[in-house]
């Protein structure tokens, strides 16, 4: 001990997250401008391949944000103030969706769902018996918890029991689980550039649905910078509404290029292979996941009660070198998180574990002995493979 | 002739512009998280450096837009649905201030200042003196136009006759022509990434008075991705209101060092001298200035009657490789700009007065003669020097 290499930095967070050495190569490409027949074939290329990855034949458009950009996009976009919406809130990125639908005057409600438990269907499906909802929002998989919603079976339920829109939050799913926009039903998806897609933060992708492209033509918010029917006609011209950041796109471009010659089923299943490898380390440990419904693009597990998980993670990141990232609100010091999106080695994914473990003895958790740091080593060498 | 090579790609547009080799470097760096010590010392050397160079004490907000989501934040984080403003439209961006305004319930009224024209301090003082306004919005520099307003004169005018905001959009003058916010009582300030910064698109940078902030705190306009308090507050402790780009505010930081080893009355005085070396030599071919009170960091060129803009432009672009940007609009096929930000050298100037010269020739303008193109080059390149 210790079996992995320490010396070089590894970042495992649950984005942003390592580039590919294409993609990092582009980034330093020298400036063309945006409005060049050049660029507008990047563009294009972008627009196709972005379509593939959301399953969809609506456009998805690409906005200069972050992908909480993106989310306030489609919840601007497609209502008006006094609008009834529902907003399952099941950690901190639900408490999002539910700040900004006060913000902009929608009358909100929650469908709380304990944070990393599994949430309930049948109470999902009360819920929505009980009145009209201009639209529902939801995470696909919520951040803070590392839990994963039943998407495809709450789609389903929606459509049964409401005429409004269905929006989903896929800023940690799109890329790493399997989320057919059109084959579900989902009538807005938001994604983020720093997740899945690998690439620096800064760009959100957000498709509507024919019936939210609806909605947009008589919805009353106000919006400028972020509005998405100015985005889409300019896209129709072969340009963006503001000026485009080259090097993002160009760098998406590249991205979207190795996703294509990988196949969306290979990237799902690379992605879910390193969350199982992580999640059987971590028990073989003999620590606890925290999710119920544990996500592929990111594993929390729980912080044995006799440490600081603050303290922990900073440990990690200084003696290990590694990134990891712990819990928020009432989650902080309980859990870290490991990502699995990106450009991760196996290598990573071990080194990550044996720090984890290295780091509990080293905080004086006595029964994290050698015999059970290697033997989820092993664990997780073997899904890897 | 040809004198110069026109074997390379020269990009001299009014942004996005040539990166420095140190920034394209950067920009390719191992990704690194946003919530680590490492990258809070990077943020906090740019705001430290941002307040100098908008010679402010106020904090200088990053937020992750291009600079239209920059003079969305000001307008939104300061004003109320219903509020009397006034807008300076010359141009382009002056009519994107008024749009704005319009689609937030302002109460917006424009003080028109013909396209290309010296602004009419008489005629705006009237107007000032006409009612009271919460805010007067205007551009420093008229890009669509390459027109410079005198800031310093508006803002005095504005004090004496006004009580409310006095808000420019600095996006191509910061780090272009004196602009000291403090000094001169700006009370809003916007930048842009992609302009004399010379970093891709996709930051905004924006500063408040302790006026505006005032103003901010009573403000009624939803906003939620771009709530500047909200930034504020998280910046005090040292981190970004939402996931900051890690590979944009790295090339942040050190275009901000390498404009801070060369002094910003350095910086001011290379892209004047670019302007005026570019005018010299346009005029020495016989060509006209478009604007009365060109800006230091755009400069447009009246095309001669007997040609088509649009089409000069894209056989600059495809004969000489040299991109610079057309007109819009009602100058659209009008006029040719010529960018003086970034990382342009003397070469690169030369190469696009002789390439406009050049094209001017290829589409049959007889008098541009060899000798016309010779002496604007010596002109130009006189001043280079």
């Amino acid at each position: 001990m210790p079996l992995q290499d320490f010396s070089k930095h590894r970042l495992l967070a649950p984005g942003p997250v390592p580039l590919s050495e294409k993609v990092r190569q582009s980034l330093s490409a020298p400036m063309i401008h945006h409005r060049t027949p050049e660029f507008e074939a990047i563009l294009q290329s972008c627009w196709k391949n972005l379509q593939w990855m959301f399953q969809t034949t609506q456009p998805v458009l690409i906005l200069p944000t972050t992908g909480s950009g993106g989310m306030e996009a489609v919840m601007t976009n497609t209502l008006s103030p006094g609008d009834s919406v529902l907003v399952v809130v099941s950690g901190k990125f639900g408490e999002r969706w539910k700040k900004m639908a006060e913000v902009y005057g929608l009358n909100a409600e929650s469908f709380d769902s304990p944070w990393g438990k599994k949430l309930d269907l049948a109470g999902f499906e009360k819920k929505l018996q009980s009145k009209a909802y201009s639209a529902v929002f939801t995470q696909v998989c919520e951040t803070s918890t590392a839990t994963l919603h039943p998407i495809q079976e709450m789609a389903a339920l929606h459509r049964r029991h409401q005429k409004g829109l269905f929006i989903v939050d896929a800023i940690t799913a799109i890329g790493c689980t399997p989320l057919p926009m059109e084959e579900w039903g989902l009538d807005g998806v938001v994604a983020g550039s720093q997740k899945a897609f690998a690439l620096p933060t800064g760009l959100a992708f957000v498709a509507l649905s024919e019936k939210a492209w609806k909605a947009n033509s008589h919805s009353g918010i106000p919006k400028f910078y972020l509005d998405l029917k100015k985005e889409r006609e300019a896209n129709e011209k072969g340009q963006t509404h503001f000026s485009s950041s080259v090097t993002l796109v160009r760098a998406l471009s590249v991205a979207l290029q190795e996703f294509q010659e990988m196949g969306l089923d290979s990237l799902l299943k690379l992605i879910h292979k390193r969350a199982q490898a992580t999640r059987e380390g971590l028990t073989a440990m003999g620590l606890k996941i925290y999710s119920e419904s544990p996500s592929p693009s990111v594993t929390a597990v729980e912080v044995p009660s006799a440490l600081d998980g603050a303290k922990l993670r900073a440990h990690i990141e200084s003696q290990y070198r590694i990134t990891l990232m712990g819990g928020q609100d009432h989650l902080k010091g309980k859990i870290l998180r490991f990502g699995h999106m990106g450009n991760i080695s196996p290598d990573d994914i071990l080194a990550s574990l044996e720090a984890l473990g290295l780091a509990c003895r080293d905080f004086g958790l006595q029964d994290m002995s050698d015999e059970k740091i290697q033997s989820a080593l092993e664990r997780a060498g073997k899904i890897l493979k």
